[in-house]
Protein backbone atom coordinates (compact mmCIF):
# COMPACT_ATOMS: atom_id res chain seq x y z
CA UNK A 1 0.00 0.00 0.00
CA UNK A 2 1.06 3.71 -1.25
CA UNK A 3 1.39 6.12 1.73
CA UNK A 4 0.59 9.21 -0.14
CA UNK A 5 0.93 12.02 3.19
CA UNK A 6 -1.58 14.73 3.52
CA UNK A 7 0.44 16.92 5.79
CA UNK A 8 1.60 19.56 3.41
CA UNK A 9 -1.52 21.92 3.26
CA UNK A 10 -2.24 25.52 2.96
CA UNK A 11 -4.28 25.28 5.79
CA UNK A 12 -1.41 24.96 8.60
CA UNK A 13 -0.72 28.47 9.17
CA UNK A 14 3.07 27.90 8.35
CA UNK A 15 2.66 26.55 5.52
CA UNK A 16 0.55 29.27 4.59
CA UNK A 17 2.42 31.80 5.60
CA UNK A 18 5.94 30.27 3.72
CA UNK A 19 4.00 30.03 0.08
CA UNK A 20 2.68 33.79 1.03
CA UNK A 21 6.26 35.05 1.90
CA UNK A 22 8.00 32.77 -0.95
CA UNK A 23 10.25 30.82 1.99
CA UNK A 24 11.12 27.30 1.30
CA UNK A 25 12.29 26.86 4.40
CA UNK A 26 9.69 25.60 5.98
CA UNK A 27 7.71 23.63 2.87
CA UNK A 28 11.36 21.61 2.76
CA UNK A 29 11.10 20.78 6.43
CA UNK A 30 7.84 19.60 6.46
CA UNK A 31 8.66 17.39 2.94
CA UNK A 32 11.71 16.26 4.81
CA UNK A 33 9.59 15.15 7.73
CA UNK A 34 6.75 13.38 5.80
CA UNK A 35 9.75 11.47 3.81
CA UNK A 36 11.45 10.80 7.46
CA UNK A 37 7.85 9.24 8.41
CA UNK A 38 7.42 7.00 5.44
CA UNK A 39 5.31 8.99 3.18
CA UNK A 40 5.82 7.20 -0.66
CA UNK A 41 4.06 10.28 -2.09
CA UNK A 42 3.33 13.48 -1.34
CA UNK A 43 0.07 15.36 -1.73
CA UNK A 44 0.59 19.59 -2.10
CA UNK A 45 -2.62 20.51 -1.04
CA UNK A 46 -2.42 24.44 -1.98
CA UNK A 47 -6.12 25.54 -1.70
CA UNK A 48 -7.62 27.55 -4.96
CA UNK A 49 -4.54 29.64 -4.78
CA UNK A 50 -6.87 33.20 -6.08
CA UNK A 51 -3.48 35.12 -5.84
CA UNK A 52 -0.67 34.98 -8.46
CA UNK A 53 -1.99 31.43 -8.56
CA UNK A 54 1.28 30.12 -11.49
CA UNK A 55 4.09 32.28 -9.52
CA UNK A 56 2.77 30.47 -6.04
CA UNK A 57 2.33 26.93 -7.24
CA UNK A 58 5.69 27.08 -9.10
CA UNK A 59 7.20 28.34 -5.85
CA UNK A 60 5.34 25.66 -4.03
CA UNK A 61 6.25 22.84 -6.65
CA UNK A 62 10.53 23.84 -7.29
CA UNK A 63 10.48 24.17 -3.17
CA UNK A 64 9.43 20.73 -3.07
CA UNK A 65 11.41 19.11 -5.53
CA UNK A 66 14.39 20.85 -3.87
CA UNK A 67 14.62 18.27 -1.05
CA UNK A 68 12.76 14.73 -2.52
CA UNK A 69 12.31 12.72 -5.34
CA UNK A 70 9.58 11.19 -4.18
CA UNK A 71 6.03 11.76 -6.45
CA UNK A 72 3.73 14.66 -5.52
CA UNK A 73 -0.04 14.75 -5.71
CA UNK A 74 -1.00 18.66 -6.96
CA UNK A 75 -4.26 19.40 -4.85
CA UNK A 76 -5.81 22.52 -5.90
CA UNK A 77 -8.94 23.13 -7.67
CA UNK A 78 -6.96 26.25 -9.89
CA UNK A 79 -6.12 24.70 -13.71
CA UNK A 80 -3.74 27.91 -14.20
CA UNK A 81 -2.19 26.84 -10.95
CA UNK A 82 -2.20 23.05 -12.32
CA UNK A 83 -0.72 23.86 -15.27
CA UNK A 84 2.63 26.31 -13.87
CA UNK A 85 3.24 22.92 -11.14
CA UNK A 86 2.93 20.42 -13.98
CA UNK A 87 5.40 22.47 -16.03
CA UNK A 88 7.69 23.24 -13.21
CA UNK A 89 7.78 19.46 -11.15
CA UNK A 90 11.30 17.29 -11.79
CA UNK A 91 9.24 14.39 -9.43
CA UNK A 92 6.67 11.97 -10.66
CA UNK A 93 3.54 13.92 -10.42
CA UNK A 94 0.23 13.39 -10.72
CA UNK A 95 -3.49 15.82 -10.52
CA UNK A 96 -5.36 15.70 -7.70
CA UNK A 97 -8.01 15.86 -9.02
CA UNK A 98 -11.33 15.83 -11.34
CA UNK A 99 -14.42 14.79 -11.46
CA UNK A 100 -18.01 15.07 -13.20
CA UNK A 101 -18.17 18.70 -12.54
CA UNK A 102 -18.39 20.48 -15.74
CA UNK A 103 -15.29 23.09 -14.85
CA UNK A 104 -13.05 20.06 -14.28
CA UNK A 105 -14.16 18.24 -17.08
CA UNK A 106 -13.04 21.00 -19.35
CA UNK A 107 -10.14 22.78 -17.56
CA UNK A 108 -8.47 20.16 -15.26
CA UNK A 109 -8.74 16.95 -17.26
CA UNK A 110 -7.43 17.92 -20.59
CA UNK A 111 -4.02 19.12 -18.55
CA UNK A 112 -3.41 15.13 -17.88
CA UNK A 113 -3.25 14.48 -21.48
CA UNK A 114 -1.39 17.78 -21.83
CA UNK A 115 1.70 17.13 -19.85
CA UNK A 116 0.57 13.36 -19.98
CA UNK A 117 0.57 12.60 -16.17
CA UNK A 118 -1.70 10.90 -13.91
CA UNK A 119 -4.93 12.19 -12.37
CA UNK A 120 -6.80 11.27 -9.55
CA UNK A 121 -11.15 11.16 -10.62
CA UNK A 122 -13.48 11.60 -7.71
CA UNK A 123 -16.52 9.89 -7.63
CA UNK A 124 -18.78 13.03 -6.73
CA UNK A 125 -21.84 13.81 -9.06
CA UNK A 126 -21.42 16.61 -11.41
CA UNK A 127 -22.79 19.03 -7.98
CA UNK A 128 -20.08 17.70 -5.88
CA UNK A 129 -22.51 15.56 -4.08
CA UNK A 130 -21.66 11.83 -2.80
CA UNK A 131 -23.54 9.15 -4.57
CA UNK A 132 -26.14 7.50 -1.60
CA UNK A 133 -25.12 3.97 -2.59
CA UNK A 134 -22.44 1.38 -4.54
CA UNK A 135 -25.42 1.02 -7.36
CA UNK A 136 -24.93 5.10 -7.83
CA UNK A 137 -21.15 5.38 -7.22
CA UNK A 138 -20.79 2.66 -10.58
CA UNK A 139 -23.00 4.76 -12.29
CA UNK A 140 -20.76 7.85 -11.64
CA UNK A 141 -17.78 5.75 -11.76
CA UNK A 142 -18.30 4.51 -15.63
CA UNK A 143 -19.27 8.21 -16.15
CA UNK A 144 -16.26 9.31 -15.09
CA UNK A 145 -13.88 6.78 -16.98
CA UNK A 146 -16.08 7.44 -19.97
CA UNK A 147 -15.21 11.17 -19.46
CA UNK A 148 -11.10 10.30 -19.09
CA UNK A 149 -10.82 8.17 -22.22
CA UNK A 150 -13.02 10.46 -24.76
CA UNK A 151 -9.97 12.84 -23.26
CA UNK A 152 -7.65 11.13 -24.56
CA UNK A 153 -5.80 8.92 -22.03
CA UNK A 154 -4.69 5.77 -21.29
CA UNK A 155 -6.23 3.85 -18.51
CA UNK A 156 -2.98 3.78 -16.50
CA UNK A 157 -3.05 7.31 -16.18
CA UNK A 158 -6.69 6.97 -13.68
CA UNK A 159 -6.65 6.53 -10.22
CA UNK A 160 -10.04 6.14 -8.87
CA UNK A 161 -10.77 8.23 -5.19
CA UNK A 162 -14.26 6.80 -4.30
CA UNK A 163 -14.41 9.40 -1.25
CA UNK A 164 -14.62 8.10 1.98
CA UNK A 165 -17.72 9.51 3.90
CA UNK A 166 -17.36 11.09 7.76
CA UNK A 167 -18.84 9.07 9.98
CA UNK A 168 -20.78 11.56 11.42
CA UNK A 169 -22.79 11.91 8.85
CA UNK A 170 -26.04 9.56 9.28
CA UNK A 171 -25.61 7.05 6.40
CA UNK A 172 -21.95 7.70 6.54
CA UNK A 173 -20.65 4.08 8.40
CA UNK A 174 -23.10 2.47 5.65
CA UNK A 175 -21.28 4.70 2.72
CA UNK A 176 -18.25 3.38 3.61
CA UNK A 177 -19.47 -0.12 3.47
CA UNK A 178 -20.86 0.45 -0.34
CA UNK A 179 -17.70 1.90 -0.82
CA UNK A 180 -15.54 -1.17 0.15
CA UNK A 181 -17.52 -2.83 -2.55
CA UNK A 182 -16.96 -0.73 -4.45
CA UNK A 183 -13.38 -0.69 -4.22
CA UNK A 184 -13.24 -4.68 -4.60
CA UNK A 185 -15.94 -4.30 -7.63
CA UNK A 186 -13.88 -1.65 -9.43
CA UNK A 187 -11.39 -3.72 -11.72
CA UNK A 188 -14.07 -6.03 -12.89
CA UNK A 189 -16.04 -3.35 -13.58
CA UNK A 190 -13.92 -1.14 -15.40
CA UNK A 191 -11.89 -4.24 -17.31
CA UNK A 192 -8.67 -3.30 -16.10
CA UNK A 193 -6.78 -3.44 -12.73
CA UNK A 194 -7.62 0.60 -11.97
CA UNK A 195 -5.97 2.13 -9.32
CA UNK A 196 -7.98 3.50 -6.27
CA UNK A 197 -6.85 6.23 -3.24
CA UNK A 198 -9.01 7.17 -0.42
CA UNK A 199 -8.47 10.33 2.22
CA UNK A 200 -8.56 8.94 5.90
CA UNK A 201 -8.95 11.73 7.31
CA UNK A 202 -12.55 12.43 6.10
CA UNK A 203 -13.82 9.29 8.05
CA UNK A 204 -13.18 11.24 10.91
CA UNK A 205 -13.99 14.75 10.40
CA UNK A 206 -15.54 16.88 12.74
CA UNK A 207 -16.22 17.02 16.66
CA UNK A 208 -14.60 13.59 18.21
CA UNK A 209 -11.51 13.31 20.33
CA UNK A 210 -8.28 13.03 18.88
CA UNK A 211 -7.28 9.36 19.66
CA UNK A 212 -10.89 8.36 18.60
CA UNK A 213 -10.17 9.90 14.94
CA UNK A 214 -6.81 8.15 14.83
CA UNK A 215 -8.58 4.41 16.53
CA UNK A 216 -10.42 4.72 13.72
CA UNK A 217 -8.63 5.42 10.59
CA UNK A 218 -6.34 2.99 12.20
CA UNK A 219 -9.21 0.69 12.30
CA UNK A 220 -10.25 1.30 8.29
CA UNK A 221 -7.22 0.95 6.76
CA UNK A 222 -7.32 -2.56 6.68
CA UNK A 223 -10.71 -2.37 5.35
CA UNK A 224 -9.73 -0.57 2.98
CA UNK A 225 -6.54 -2.33 2.01
CA UNK A 226 -8.04 -5.95 2.04
CA UNK A 227 -11.01 -4.03 -0.72
CA UNK A 228 -7.91 -4.02 -2.74
CA UNK A 229 -6.77 0.27 -2.22
CA UNK A 230 -3.76 1.08 -3.88
CA UNK A 231 -3.05 3.92 -2.13
CA UNK A 232 -3.97 6.08 1.42
CA UNK A 233 -3.56 9.50 1.40
CA UNK A 234 -2.70 10.20 5.39
CA UNK A 235 -1.56 12.32 7.88
CA UNK A 236 2.40 10.89 7.99
CA UNK A 237 2.84 12.03 11.47
CA UNK A 238 1.05 8.97 13.34
CA UNK A 239 3.26 6.56 13.25
CA UNK A 240 0.78 3.57 14.35
CA UNK A 241 -0.90 4.45 11.10
CA UNK A 242 2.12 4.16 9.39
CA UNK A 243 2.64 1.15 10.64
CA UNK A 244 -0.74 0.02 10.44
CA UNK A 245 -0.44 0.82 6.71
CA UNK A 246 2.69 -1.12 6.38
CA UNK A 247 1.38 -4.48 8.14
CA UNK A 248 -1.70 -4.33 5.77
CA UNK A 249 1.41 -4.26 2.55
CA UNK A 250 2.45 -7.16 4.16
CA UNK A 251 -0.49 -9.26 4.17
CA UNK A 252 -2.29 -7.86 1.15
CA UNK A 253 -0.13 -6.81 -1.56
CA UNK A 254 2.68 -9.86 -2.02
CA UNK A 255 2.00 -13.66 -1.96
CA UNK A 256 5.02 -14.26 0.85
CA UNK A 257 5.35 -12.79 4.21
CA UNK A 258 7.91 -11.04 6.18
CA UNK A 259 7.74 -9.41 9.28
CA UNK A 260 11.34 -7.70 8.69
CA UNK A 261 8.94 -5.46 5.74
CA UNK A 262 7.73 -4.11 8.81
CA UNK A 263 8.53 -0.50 10.60
CA UNK A 264 9.59 -2.17 14.23
CA UNK A 265 7.47 -0.71 16.17
CA UNK B 1 -17.65 -7.89 16.79
CA UNK B 2 -18.06 -10.25 19.86
CA UNK B 3 -15.05 -10.30 21.49
CA UNK B 4 -14.27 -14.32 22.79
CA UNK B 5 -11.64 -14.23 25.50
CA UNK B 6 -8.90 -17.11 24.52
CA UNK B 7 -7.00 -16.21 27.83
CA UNK B 8 -8.21 -18.71 29.68
CA UNK B 9 -5.94 -21.91 28.77
CA UNK B 10 -4.20 -25.12 30.19
CA UNK B 11 -0.87 -23.85 28.47
CA UNK B 12 -0.52 -21.38 31.57
CA UNK B 13 0.94 -22.78 34.31
CA UNK B 14 -1.32 -21.00 36.80
CA UNK B 15 -4.55 -22.19 35.19
CA UNK B 16 -3.00 -26.20 34.86
CA UNK B 17 -2.38 -25.94 38.36
CA UNK B 18 -5.69 -24.73 39.51
CA UNK B 19 -7.62 -27.22 37.70
CA UNK B 20 -4.82 -29.87 39.38
CA UNK B 21 -5.43 -28.84 42.45
CA UNK B 22 -9.13 -28.06 42.66
CA UNK B 23 -8.45 -24.52 43.43
CA UNK B 24 -11.00 -22.23 41.78
CA UNK B 25 -9.45 -18.91 43.01
CA UNK B 26 -7.14 -18.50 40.15
CA UNK B 27 -9.63 -19.93 37.15
CA UNK B 28 -12.36 -16.96 39.00
CA UNK B 29 -9.42 -14.32 38.96
CA UNK B 30 -8.66 -14.67 34.91
CA UNK B 31 -12.83 -14.84 34.41
CA UNK B 32 -13.23 -11.44 36.28
CA UNK B 33 -10.06 -9.66 34.28
CA UNK B 34 -11.46 -11.03 30.95
CA UNK B 35 -14.83 -9.85 31.70
CA UNK B 36 -13.26 -6.49 33.17
CA UNK B 37 -11.30 -6.27 29.89
CA UNK B 38 -14.43 -5.91 27.63
CA UNK B 39 -14.98 -9.81 26.83
CA UNK B 40 -18.48 -10.65 25.78
CA UNK B 41 -17.68 -14.39 25.63
CA UNK B 42 -15.32 -16.85 27.23
CA UNK B 43 -13.44 -19.64 25.62
CA UNK B 44 -12.07 -22.22 28.12
CA UNK B 45 -9.20 -23.97 26.71
CA UNK B 46 -9.05 -27.16 28.72
CA UNK B 47 -6.80 -29.29 26.38
CA UNK B 48 -7.00 -32.57 26.11
CA UNK B 49 -7.92 -33.70 29.78
CA UNK B 50 -6.48 -37.25 29.70
CA UNK B 51 -6.91 -37.50 33.57
CA UNK B 52 -10.22 -37.35 34.90
CA UNK B 53 -11.96 -35.72 32.50
CA UNK B 54 -15.70 -35.10 33.30
CA UNK B 55 -14.46 -33.92 37.15
CA UNK B 56 -12.17 -31.63 35.88
CA UNK B 57 -14.01 -30.07 33.20
CA UNK B 58 -16.97 -29.75 35.63
CA UNK B 59 -15.09 -28.43 38.24
CA UNK B 60 -14.05 -25.48 35.98
CA UNK B 61 -16.93 -24.51 34.04
CA UNK B 62 -18.35 -24.78 37.76
CA UNK B 63 -15.24 -22.13 38.72
CA UNK B 64 -16.43 -20.24 35.81
CA UNK B 65 -19.95 -20.01 36.06
CA UNK B 66 -20.13 -19.14 39.88
CA UNK B 67 -17.54 -15.41 38.96
CA UNK B 68 -19.67 -14.32 35.31
CA UNK B 69 -23.00 -14.65 33.35
CA UNK B 70 -20.68 -14.19 30.00
CA UNK B 71 -21.36 -17.25 27.28
CA UNK B 72 -18.76 -19.79 27.06
CA UNK B 73 -16.80 -21.95 24.85
CA UNK B 74 -16.23 -25.39 25.86
CA UNK B 75 -12.42 -25.69 23.93
CA UNK B 76 -11.11 -29.44 24.47
CA UNK B 77 -11.31 -32.62 21.82
CA UNK B 78 -12.00 -34.67 25.15
CA UNK B 79 -15.76 -35.79 24.51
CA UNK B 80 -16.13 -36.89 27.53
CA UNK B 81 -15.07 -33.82 29.52
CA UNK B 82 -17.39 -31.76 27.14
CA UNK B 83 -20.58 -33.76 27.71
CA UNK B 84 -19.37 -32.96 31.47
CA UNK B 85 -18.78 -29.88 30.85
CA UNK B 86 -22.20 -29.07 28.76
CA UNK B 87 -24.08 -30.77 31.73
CA UNK B 88 -22.38 -28.50 34.59
CA UNK B 89 -22.73 -24.91 32.51
CA UNK B 90 -25.04 -22.32 34.06
CA UNK B 91 -24.35 -19.88 31.38
CA UNK B 92 -25.36 -20.13 27.47
CA UNK B 93 -22.50 -22.76 26.31
CA UNK B 94 -21.23 -23.35 23.16
CA UNK B 95 -19.35 -26.45 22.02
CA UNK B 96 -15.33 -25.30 20.52
CA UNK B 97 -15.60 -27.78 18.36
CA UNK B 98 -16.03 -30.27 15.29
CA UNK B 99 -14.77 -30.71 12.11
CA UNK B 100 -14.70 -33.62 9.23
CA UNK B 101 -12.56 -35.27 11.32
CA UNK B 102 -14.38 -38.97 11.89
CA UNK B 103 -13.55 -39.00 15.31
CA UNK B 104 -15.29 -35.40 16.25
CA UNK B 105 -18.50 -36.34 13.32
CA UNK B 106 -18.96 -39.41 16.00
CA UNK B 107 -18.40 -37.90 19.10
CA UNK B 108 -18.33 -33.88 19.47
CA UNK B 109 -21.13 -33.46 16.72
CA UNK B 110 -24.13 -35.46 18.49
CA UNK B 111 -23.42 -33.95 21.64
CA UNK B 112 -24.57 -30.25 20.56
CA UNK B 113 -28.17 -32.32 19.43
CA UNK B 114 -27.86 -33.52 23.28
CA UNK B 115 -27.17 -30.55 24.73
CA UNK B 116 -29.54 -28.16 22.19
CA UNK B 117 -26.12 -26.07 22.28
CA UNK B 118 -24.27 -24.23 19.72
CA UNK B 119 -21.49 -25.72 17.85
CA UNK B 120 -18.37 -24.56 16.08
CA UNK B 121 -17.15 -26.20 12.50
CA UNK B 122 -13.38 -25.99 12.09
CA UNK B 123 -12.76 -25.45 8.14
CA UNK B 124 -10.60 -28.77 7.92
CA UNK B 125 -10.03 -31.51 6.01
CA UNK B 126 -10.71 -34.87 7.68
CA UNK B 127 -6.90 -35.14 8.42
CA UNK B 128 -7.24 -31.64 9.86
CA UNK B 129 -4.76 -30.43 6.81
CA UNK B 130 -5.77 -26.74 6.18
CA UNK B 131 -7.71 -26.67 2.44
CA UNK B 132 -5.46 -24.41 -0.07
CA UNK B 133 -7.89 -22.03 -1.05
CA UNK B 134 -11.33 -20.71 -1.31
CA UNK B 135 -12.60 -22.99 -3.68
CA UNK B 136 -11.69 -26.12 -1.43
CA UNK B 137 -12.17 -24.24 1.78
CA UNK B 138 -16.26 -24.02 0.19
CA UNK B 139 -16.08 -27.58 -0.76
CA UNK B 140 -14.71 -28.18 2.63
CA UNK B 141 -17.62 -25.66 4.40
CA UNK B 142 -20.24 -27.60 2.29
CA UNK B 143 -19.47 -31.03 3.78
CA UNK B 144 -19.12 -29.55 6.94
CA UNK B 145 -22.85 -28.06 7.03
CA UNK B 146 -24.18 -31.71 5.50
CA UNK B 147 -23.14 -33.63 8.13
CA UNK B 148 -23.99 -30.60 10.73
CA UNK B 149 -27.50 -30.96 8.95
CA UNK B 150 -27.78 -34.76 8.95
CA UNK B 151 -26.73 -34.47 12.95
CA UNK B 152 -30.88 -32.94 13.35
CA UNK B 153 -29.08 -30.15 14.04
CA UNK B 154 -30.41 -26.16 13.60
CA UNK B 155 -28.99 -23.53 11.49
CA UNK B 156 -28.74 -20.98 13.94
CA UNK B 157 -26.90 -23.91 16.28
CA UNK B 158 -23.66 -23.48 13.64
CA UNK B 159 -20.30 -21.02 13.59
CA UNK B 160 -18.08 -21.82 11.34
CA UNK B 161 -14.30 -21.26 12.33
CA UNK B 162 -12.55 -20.77 8.75
CA UNK B 163 -8.69 -21.61 10.52
CA UNK B 164 -6.74 -18.55 10.48
CA UNK B 165 -3.00 -19.40 8.58
CA UNK B 166 -0.10 -18.41 10.78
CA UNK B 167 1.76 -15.52 8.31
CA UNK B 168 5.07 -17.37 8.68
CA UNK B 169 3.94 -20.25 6.43
CA UNK B 170 4.81 -19.56 3.08
CA UNK B 171 1.54 -19.21 1.52
CA UNK B 172 -0.10 -18.08 4.97
CA UNK B 173 -0.81 -14.04 3.73
CA UNK B 174 -2.60 -15.75 0.51
CA UNK B 175 -4.58 -17.93 2.76
CA UNK B 176 -6.30 -15.28 4.70
CA UNK B 177 -6.91 -13.44 1.39
CA UNK B 178 -8.77 -16.62 0.42
CA UNK B 179 -10.71 -17.03 3.84
CA UNK B 180 -11.86 -13.24 4.17
CA UNK B 181 -13.34 -13.88 0.36
CA UNK B 182 -14.92 -17.15 1.98
CA UNK B 183 -16.14 -15.16 5.45
CA UNK B 184 -17.92 -12.89 2.78
CA UNK B 185 -19.07 -15.58 0.34
CA UNK B 186 -20.50 -17.88 3.41
CA UNK B 187 -23.61 -17.10 3.83
CA UNK B 188 -24.98 -16.69 0.33
CA UNK B 189 -23.07 -20.19 -0.20
CA UNK B 190 -25.30 -22.39 2.78
CA UNK B 191 -28.25 -20.15 2.61
CA UNK B 192 -28.63 -18.89 5.81
CA UNK B 193 -26.54 -15.77 7.75
CA UNK B 194 -23.95 -17.95 9.00
CA UNK B 195 -21.51 -16.83 11.78
CA UNK B 196 -18.52 -17.01 11.79
CA UNK B 197 -15.40 -17.13 14.40
CA UNK B 198 -11.51 -16.60 14.07
CA UNK B 199 -8.39 -17.33 15.87
CA UNK B 200 -6.56 -14.10 15.57
CA UNK B 201 -3.38 -15.30 17.72
CA UNK B 202 -2.80 -17.97 14.64
CA UNK B 203 -2.27 -15.32 12.32
CA UNK B 204 1.53 -14.23 14.20
CA UNK B 205 2.09 -17.74 15.83
CA UNK B 206 5.99 -18.34 15.28
CA UNK B 207 8.64 -16.43 16.31
CA UNK B 208 8.65 -12.46 15.69
CA UNK B 209 8.20 -9.72 18.48
CA UNK B 210 5.49 -9.45 20.41
CA UNK B 211 4.11 -5.52 19.20
CA UNK B 212 4.81 -7.04 15.87
CA UNK B 213 2.21 -9.56 16.54
CA UNK B 214 -0.22 -7.87 18.07
CA UNK B 215 0.49 -4.78 15.15
CA UNK B 216 -0.65 -7.90 12.74
CA UNK B 217 -3.70 -8.92 14.90
CA UNK B 218 -5.12 -5.06 14.88
CA UNK B 219 -4.46 -5.09 11.01
CA UNK B 220 -6.33 -8.56 10.58
CA UNK B 221 -9.22 -7.75 12.86
CA UNK B 222 -10.39 -4.83 10.74
CA UNK B 223 -10.60 -7.08 7.18
CA UNK B 224 -12.35 -9.88 9.07
CA UNK B 225 -14.81 -7.52 10.29
CA UNK B 226 -15.42 -6.17 7.00
CA UNK B 227 -15.73 -9.20 5.40
CA UNK B 228 -18.71 -9.85 7.94
CA UNK B 229 -16.90 -11.84 10.93
CA UNK B 230 -19.29 -12.45 13.74
CA UNK B 231 -17.05 -13.17 16.57
CA UNK B 232 -13.13 -12.72 16.82
CA UNK B 233 -11.59 -15.28 19.36
CA UNK B 234 -8.71 -13.29 20.92
CA UNK B 235 -6.37 -11.83 23.95
CA UNK B 236 -8.63 -9.84 26.05
CA UNK B 237 -5.21 -8.86 27.58
CA UNK B 238 -4.27 -6.21 24.52
CA UNK B 239 -6.74 -3.06 24.91
CA UNK B 240 -5.16 -1.68 21.87
CA UNK B 241 -6.71 -5.08 19.99
CA UNK B 242 -10.13 -4.41 21.87
CA UNK B 243 -10.23 -0.77 20.78
CA UNK B 244 -10.23 -1.92 17.30
CA UNK B 245 -12.54 -4.61 17.89
CA UNK B 246 -14.92 -1.47 19.11
CA UNK B 247 -14.44 0.48 16.31
CA UNK B 248 -14.65 -2.02 13.43
CA UNK B 249 -18.24 -2.72 15.21
CA UNK B 250 -19.20 1.04 15.23
CA UNK B 251 -18.48 0.89 11.34
CA UNK B 252 -19.14 -2.60 10.76
CA UNK B 253 -22.45 -3.68 12.58
CA UNK B 254 -24.92 -1.11 12.77
CA UNK B 255 -26.31 1.39 10.09
CA UNK B 256 -25.87 4.58 12.38
CA UNK B 257 -21.54 5.84 13.50
CA UNK B 258 -21.74 6.91 17.24
CA UNK B 259 -17.98 7.37 18.80
CA UNK B 260 -19.43 7.15 22.06
CA UNK B 261 -19.73 3.49 21.50
CA UNK B 262 -15.77 3.11 21.30
CA UNK B 263 -13.94 2.33 24.81
CA UNK B 264 -12.52 5.45 25.29
CA UNK B 265 -8.75 5.12 24.51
Amino acid sequence: MIIAADNLRITDPTIAMAIERYDPAPIAAMIRRCEAAGADWIDLNAGPLSREPEKRMTFLVEAVCAVTRLPLLLDTVNPRALGAGLAASRNPTAINGFSLEPSKLARILPLARQYGCDIIGYLLYPDSQVPPDESELIGVALALYDAFHKAGLDDSQLIIDPVVAPLIWADGAQHNRHLLALIRNLPDLLGFPVRTIAGLSNLSTGRMPKPVKHLLQRAFLPMLAAAGLRCALMDAFQPETVQTARACEAMCDSGIFSWGQLISP
